[in-house]
Order: C-alpha cells, then structure tokens, then sequence
C-alpha cells in the first residue's frame, strides 16, 4: 500500500493532536504515513524527505509545528505538491506558529489551518485528493452530510433544556 | 473553455491584490473565471454559485475578503472542493481577516494563505490542479526553478555594494 | 406562546455560557426559543431558519459562536431583523470570536457583546423588545434599579475587612 | 419633529465618520439629533442628557468614542434604552476602543459595532426602531435588496477584466 | 481618623489583589478606606462619591477594574485630585482593562499601574503624600532600601545550588 | 526659580509630543526643567540625575521613552518620588512602550499614562503637586472646567449640520 | 575556576526556568556563576556586577527578567561584551517581557531568546564562546549532532501508532 | 581579507534596513560580506552557503528577514556558530517576522534583535568577535563612550526650548 498523504510533526508530543489528521484520513481509508521531522534538528533529513516524497507517489504533505514554526515552510520550498500547515499551540495561545506558518511570502504558500486545527487538515488533504477521485469525493459528500447529526442531536437536547417561557 | 478555478471577491476594490492569483493561473494556462459574491450581501446568489460550482467542473475556488472575513468559509461550507482563502488587510492591519478565516471549526476547513496573499492562492491552487496533471506539474517546477533567478538578480545588485571591509 | 426571541448557538457546549441569556429572558417573561444551527454545518437550515423567523414572530436573534465565528454575520444577512453576537471564548481568549463577529461589512451589522456576553445579549434583547412594550420597559427599570444591590452587600462585606489604619 | 435615534460624539473630529449613521436614518426618514458630548469632560451634561433621553422620546443611542472609549458605557449605565457604541480609531487601530466598548461587564450592555462601523450602527438603530414599526421594516427590505447592486455592478466590472485563459 | 487614601473597587472579588494595596498604606500608617463602586452600576453613587472625596480630605484615590475598565476614568472626569487605576485581570489577560485605564484622552489622565499591580498603586499613592509629609518619605525609603533583602535572600538561596561548573 | 517638574526624554525627537506637557506645565505657573538622559546611553547620568533630583527639590518626575522604554522604569528604582511615564510611539504602535512602562514588576511603580500622552502627564504632575498647594488645585479646578468649552463649541459646529430629518 | 558566563535572574522564581541555561553550560563544562540581581531592586548592585564583569573575565551574560523586564537592557547599556535575554513569562504570556527586551533601541543590543528560552540562552552563550575555542565548537557540534536523536527515537514511537490505512 | 561576518537577506528591498549593520561593521574595521539568500526560493543555496561559513572562516551570521521569517532558525539549524536574526517589518508591523525568529525551540538559538534592529545586529556582532580581539573591543568601548554624544547634544537643543516657567 502506498501513502498518498504524508503527516509530518517535530515530536511525539504533537500526536494527541495530529491525530485528528490521521483518523480522518484512515476513516475515508485514504493510505498514508506518520513521520517525525523537525526543520532544525534535523535539516538534512527533510530534505531527503522532501525530494523524495513526489517519487513515492505522495499527493499532499500535512506539516504540524508550534512556536516558530518553520517546518511547513521549509517543506513548501522543496517541493512542488501542496503542503498543508497545522500550528500548534505550544506557547503564546499559537499565535506565533499561526504567523509563522501562514504568513509566507509570495512565491511559496502554506495551506494554513486554524491553530491545532488537525482534523481540517486531514479533510484538506482528502479534498484535494478527491479533485481525480470520485470515490473519495462521494466520501466527503457523505461526510459533510454527517456534519448535520451532531447539530440534529444537539436540538434533542436543547429540546430538554426547561424554562417556564422557552417556547420549544 | 471551461473554468477549473474560480476567483471570488467581495468587491472590485479587492482587485488590485487579486490580480496576481489571475496573473499566475494565467501564466500556467490554467482557465479560471473572476466573480465578485458576498456572504453578506448576495447570500443567496453563495449559495448558487456553490452548489453549482462542482457541476461546471471548478476544481478548486479562490475566495478573498477583508474584517469579519465569512466568504472562504460560508462557500466552504457549501462544497466539497478545496477552497483557499485570502485574507485582505482592510482593518486592523489584516488581522481581524486572518483570524476569521485561519480558525474554522472542526469539519469545514479552508486552505489559508497569508494576509494580502493572493498570489501564493494562485500557486496553491495550481498545486492542487497539477496532482492529476503533469503538465501543470512541470510548469510549478519550473516557476518553483525561477525564484532563484530574483536572488541571482539581487546577489548581482549587492555585488555593487561597496564599503572598504566589505569582501565580496 | 410565541417565541419573541430567538437564541442559537452552533453546539450544546455553548448551553453553560447562553443559559445566562435565557434566564435573563425567563426572568422578564420574555417568550423565547433555544436552537443549535451551525452556519458551517447546516447552511441550508440556516436559510430556511432565517427566512422563517420574522413571519413566526421573531423580534431578535441571539447568536452565539466562537472560532471564527460567521453565525451571527450570516443570519444577519438574511434578516431584516437585529441580531446580537455573542463571541464565545473556544480559542485565543476569544479575541478571534470577538473579531469575526465585531467586524462586519458595512451593510449588514451584527451588535456585538463582551466575550462570552451573554447575559448582556438578553438584557440587550429585552431593551430592544421593550421599544414597544411599556411593561418590559418596567422590568428592565427594575432590573438596572437592582443592579445596585450587588454593590450594596459589596460595600456590607468590605465593612468587614479590618486594618489598623482603616477608617470604615 | 421629534427625534428617536440620538447620535453622540466626543468630538467634531469623529463627524467624517459619524456622518454614515446620520446619512443612514436621514435616507429611511427617521427623525434624528446629533450631539457633541464627553464621558470625562462633561460628566454632569452627560447625565443630564441620559436622564432625558427617554422622556424626549429617544428610542435608540448611538455613542462614538475613541481610545479608552467610556462615553458608550457610561451613557448605558444611565439608560433602559439600547445604546449603540461605534469604536473611532483615534489610536491603536481602533482596538482600544473596540475592547473599552464591547468587554462592558454583566448587566450593561453596549451593542457594539465594528471600529469606524458608523453606516452598521445607523442600520442597527433603523432595525430596533423598525421592531414596531412596518414602515421602517419595509424601508430595511430595500435597503437589505440595494445591497445585491453593488455586487452586480462589481460583476460588470470584472467582466471587462480581460485575460487569455479567463473565461468569464 | 480621617482617611487619606480611598480605594474603591466593583466587586469583592477585587478584594484578593486590592488587598495589596491597603496592606502597603497600613504598614505606611497611611488612613485609607475601601469602597465599592461601579462606574456602570451605580453611577449616581460614583458622582457623589467623587464630588465628596475632596471635601472630606482624600488625597489620592485608587480605582480598581477589569475588562471594559471605565470607573478609573469616570472618576478622574470628576475630581482634581490624582487617581490611580489597577487594571483587574478579568479577561483576555487584562489587556481590555490595561486599554481601557491607560488610553484616556487628552485632559483627564489617570495614573496607571501594571494589570494586578495593586501593591504598586499604594505604593504611588504613599509617594504622591510624601509630596508634603517627610515622615511618609522617610518610610518610602526605607522600604525601597528593604527591597534589597529579597535579592539578598535570593542570592543566599542559588548559593545552594550546585553544580561541577559553577563557580559560585 | 527653583523647578517642581524634571521632563525627561531620550531624545529630542521626542520633543513634538513632549512639548505638550510643557505647555501645560507652563500655563500653570509650575516651575519645571526639561533634560535629555537615556537609561541606556547614559546610564551613569541617569544615576546623578535620580541620586539628585529630590535634593533640588523635584517633587515630581515625567520620562518618556520609546520602543523597549526601560527609562521611566529606571529612574522609578533610583527616586522615591513619583515618576510618570509616557510611552512613546515609535513602533509597534507605542504597544511595546506601554507594556514596557506600565508592566513595572511589585515594589518600583510608574505612574503610566496613554501612548503619546504627555498633556496628561503634565496635569498628573500638576495634580500631585497640588495635593499640598491650594492655589494650583484652583488653577486644576479652572482647567477642568475649561474642558467643556471644547464640547459647548462642538455642539455649536454640530448645529450648522444639516439634514432634513435631523432635529437639532 | 573563574566563571565566563553569568547568570543573572531577578527572582529565584525563574530558577526552574533558568535551570536549562545552566545544565547546558555544566554539559559543555563551561565554567558560570549565577546570581540575582534586579534593576529595579538593586540598581546599585547591578551597577557594580557590570562594571566588575569584564575585569572578572566573564565572556558573556545571561539575564533573565519578565513583564517590564529592564534588566537584561540596563546591564547592556553598562558591559562591552554581548548580553542575552531571557523572556520570562510572568504575565501576558510573556509578550510583555519579549517586548520589553527584544525591543532594544539603537545602539545597545540585547541578544533575544524566546519566550522562557533558557536552553537556548544557555546554547547561545556557549557558540559565542566557541568563537575563540575549539574544544567547545567541537561539544556544540555533538549536541547539534544530539538533536537528532529525539526524531529517531520519534519516530520509532511513531510506528508504534497503528492504522489501518498507515503505510509505515 | 576574509570576511569575519556574513550579512544575508532575501531581496534587496531589506538593504536600506540591512545599510546599518554594514556600516557598523566597517566603521569597526570588521571584514563582512554581504549575499541573498532565500529559505525558500534557493534552499540548496542555503543549505551549501551554511556549511561553507566556517570553513570560510566566518565566526558570525547576520540573517534578515520579513513575514514568516524562516530564513535566520533554518541557517542556525545548519551551523555551530551564532546567528543573529533581524526581524524585518513588512507586514504586521513586523510582529509576524519577531514571532517567527525569536519564538525557536529548544536546541537551535536565534539572537533576536528589535524589528529592523540592524545597527544592533551589527554591534552584537562586534561584541560576540571582540570575545577574543582586544582591539575591536577597544572599538566596542570607544562606541559605547560616543553613545553619550547624542545626549549631550540633545541637551544643548534642549537648552535653547523657552518657557517662561522653565528653569534650564
């Protein structure tokens, strides 16, 4: 089975989070791989990362990293696929990792998602997947469907909620 | 010939920064269309635009707006494609539009790029075109090989730089 | 009884924070109604809820969401009525709400309140209701008058509080 | 005439901003005053103003401040009407005056609008009137209509933007 | 004993950090009294306080507040003597009421403290009766000499710290 | 003629906004010196100036600074007077000198005001001195009361507005 | 052993933070002292702690401060050699105290770390030193070389996390 | 003559910023060399230029750069010697750029100067060299000594201010 999309995080630490990513990714059984890479510790393995990931078939790169999030970007330079930004909320409420990451300058984007936003980005991922693949496009479809339970099931229990002039 | 990006914005005034998405899409002979739309005030005509934007094979929509910046997410809402949003520095130096469309909610995400960052949208959007299109692909490799030549171009004009210790 | 007042909220996890609307309007017998409508999730209910509200009675909406929080912004486009914001704090203190929903375009105002506000959105909803309505008039009368009474066993507690060079 | 929408300001320096909500009600042919006052160089005025306000026949306040804007947050104090406050970027960009307008504490609520959002805070005050008003409501439909004209023009403008691979 | 100094606050929840405040001026054998007060609760009560303050001998007042902090600025709009403002961490880490205190307009300073910064606000208040008391001054200096002692603590404390390469 | 008020400043660019507390100073007849010092180009001076300004009879201290302005702050550890600060804008929006004056840590306060506001730390420094001298309290009392004249001639420009539904 | 690096902190508070600084320089067995010193405390003490620096062959100087944090810039207005600057987050999540650090004006620098950054003050300290002496350059490059170990062990972890659709 | 420093930038546009550390270095006598380079655009140019430095001998890197500044943390990541990284302010008022070089992790130092610090990015260089060069520490103390000049002329402009209450 070989990955399409390739999660990257600069520690294990992130995993709580990017999670999210990978369940989203695994439930629309959508191949991918879990990888820890870090812009600083280890320059040289991105890179070899990088230059190889169009080669193995990768389609979209999913980058989480907080404080002065380099990862993404760095990635971004290296490559010609689509590479999507997670900042995480290490410090300062992810206002630097969301800076960092999505204010790149012209010539190299980040698709940047809110700050731990991991989920959207898995849905990012499979969405420009689905662009050549209707299987995976009728799969987003029905999970924007589903989107509606959890507010159908909200106003069950709102419906609960008693007051003497609630009307509903 | 038929669109496969569509550009929305909410204004004309919103043109001259948009212009450099146009600029790239139609330097990689990607056919795209232009549209002005507002969450706000023609959310009826959103809602059309979106439900049929997938039908008339857009692949990807580019949606920009400024302060409480809802269009990139309310379109996204409404379609399975990938949108990209482009927040523009109409208040609070671009802030205001950033965060309103960087911290979506889990399930409705969108790809976003930094403030005024239109042509990093244009590039983002090719990028997610050219995963099934070699072509378009090698046209980003070669777009990817010319932002060298600005920093070739800029190590020339320092080149001119004199002071008596400097060495090169 | 006819619901004079509409208050939404995109998830039950909001219900600790807009309880407090609610049992200002409870308080004033002000006929309301409790729903769960996400403008990401439900765009079509959203629309159908919108357009259904004025012929059903309705006289303001109180909408609550945070994030980056289109709720209010959207309703507000499709109704002629006011709507009031409540910016909740579920990330960045809630700056990120307070901006999403402060800031709309010129054409279709949302009145915002505080961070998690919402108590100030029910007395809002009433002085708004009371333009008309000579006995809610009364009852916020009331209210404001026992506004004081916090302050008065405030000023009762601080008599308490003993120093050497304390003179009340 | 008698007047139902009082509009306050600090200053003649904020009338270039402030002259939106005036330009707004004179269009729906609401009866308005415009005044100059000061939370903090006319408290005593201030109160005399809020005092009569109701008795005059003031349904709506519209209050413009800017920097640690009070002048909203005082007059609410004083009032049962709904007051609307307008944050003037004198300094900050306006978000000192946003934050001093819409953080009002529980039980005195300011209805907040954008920094600058004068046109929004007319609107706003036409809607609270319009409550119990058909006329008024009726004038706010064709406002709300009005709005699609400038996306229609802003759409015959792009048209004529002109590119190869544009398509529309 | 009649009160030089007269702290007010808007809640007893103020009370843990004011508490600070009167602990400086009671070990400075300075008479001060403690209020509540607020600004948007009871403005009536404000106004009489701030008109009596003066007559009844206090020097300096200390005004205490969070989020849209207004009862520093509401008070110094209606007295000549000095006020001093302790913006209260209530929200958004204080920043609203730092804001809200800090950036009054040009004719009614007050004089403010860091967010919490209550000790510093009896601090400045015993400095500004020191202006005519030599006794106060003397007191001042010596509590500006026993601030060494902490660092002179401190210093004994790391010198329990070891490590093979610290020379200390 | 021996001075009451020391103005300091880092340098005479700050001057244009400096000179306001001058004037002020001035207008009441409070006699006043203003000099150059940086707590980081001279900090030896700065040293003499704070060791000797109690001596010469400096009741109180206004320092204004820039960018990370550590001079108020300073001169605050080395006096027991009061000090005030005035944040000068020259970056950041002045956002880095008021967190820089105003966050001073327990025991050394700074008597903060708003960025650029040095008229208001002219009356402060003018306030504190007439806590012992009944006829600046007068003159305090007399410029307070001038403040209204500013809103008395707004509201007679404001009256020369005209629109058909305005009524004043 | 005479020390070349000192540590200096405002509190023993901050010595859980500051530990890292130190533990990195007894790994490279680079002899250091640490004390406290505040500027605004023991202005005097810092006064003669800088000017003794140099003379007692100390190299470089760490200083660690938060919210209005002058002390790393006061000691660099009084030391020819370079001083580094340890934000401590004591309030605003430590923005305060960046600012009021990093923010130096021209011609004192003060060499910013991040936000609580010690190890990095600490790694700082040690490359400047490593200038002169190859024994440290080398230990710099095998921590450097270190760093990688944590994204090897990573991603052994990693690949104990399993998916259905995970491909490595 | 072999450059000691070596001063990067991404585009020339940073020069007029990026002048002053040139001129620091050559008033000192300190050979430098100016290059561009791009984290982005030439990333294998990066990668060959760090690696080369200290062969080359350079024993410090000045790194400029604006927006999501990468190009300082991923040289830093690439080299044993100390780099220093000025913030440039090109949107945001420069807080993305400080964020994104000051906020590194744990283990790759970045000495941060003020947004567009570039003379003071200069001087830390000179003062990380003078570590082990008496002379160009001379150099250092003889700048440090010039520094009093501007406050002594500052004084003097000072001298010729006339209030009829000034006393110098």
């Amino acid at each position: 089975m070989q990955p399409k999309v390739s999660i990257i995080m600069g520690s294990t630490s992130d995993l709580p989070v990017m999670k999210k990513a990978a369940d989203f990714l695994n439930d629309l059984k959508i191949p991918f791989e879990i990888n820890a890479l870090s812009a600083h510790r280890t320059p040289a393995q991105v890179e070899t990362f990088a230059k190889g990931a169009e080669d193995r078939g990768i389609k979209v790169i999913i980058a989480a990293a907080g404080m002065a999030a380099h990862l993404p970007g760095v990635i971004a330079s290296m490559v010609k696929i689509p590479v999507i930004g997670v900042p995480i909320n290490a410090s300062l409420d992810g206002m630097d990792a969301l800076l960092s990451i999505a204010q790149m300058p012209p010539g190299i984007p980040v698709a940047t998602v809110g700050i731990n936003g991991a989920q959207n980005a898995g849905i990012l991922a499979a969405q420009m997947i689905a662009t050549g693949d209707a299987e995976t496009s009728q799969k987003l479809a029905n999970f924007k469907e589903s989107l509606k339970d959890k507010i159908v099931k909200a106003n069950e229990d709102l419906k609960e909620v008693k007051y003497e002039f609630k009307t509903n």
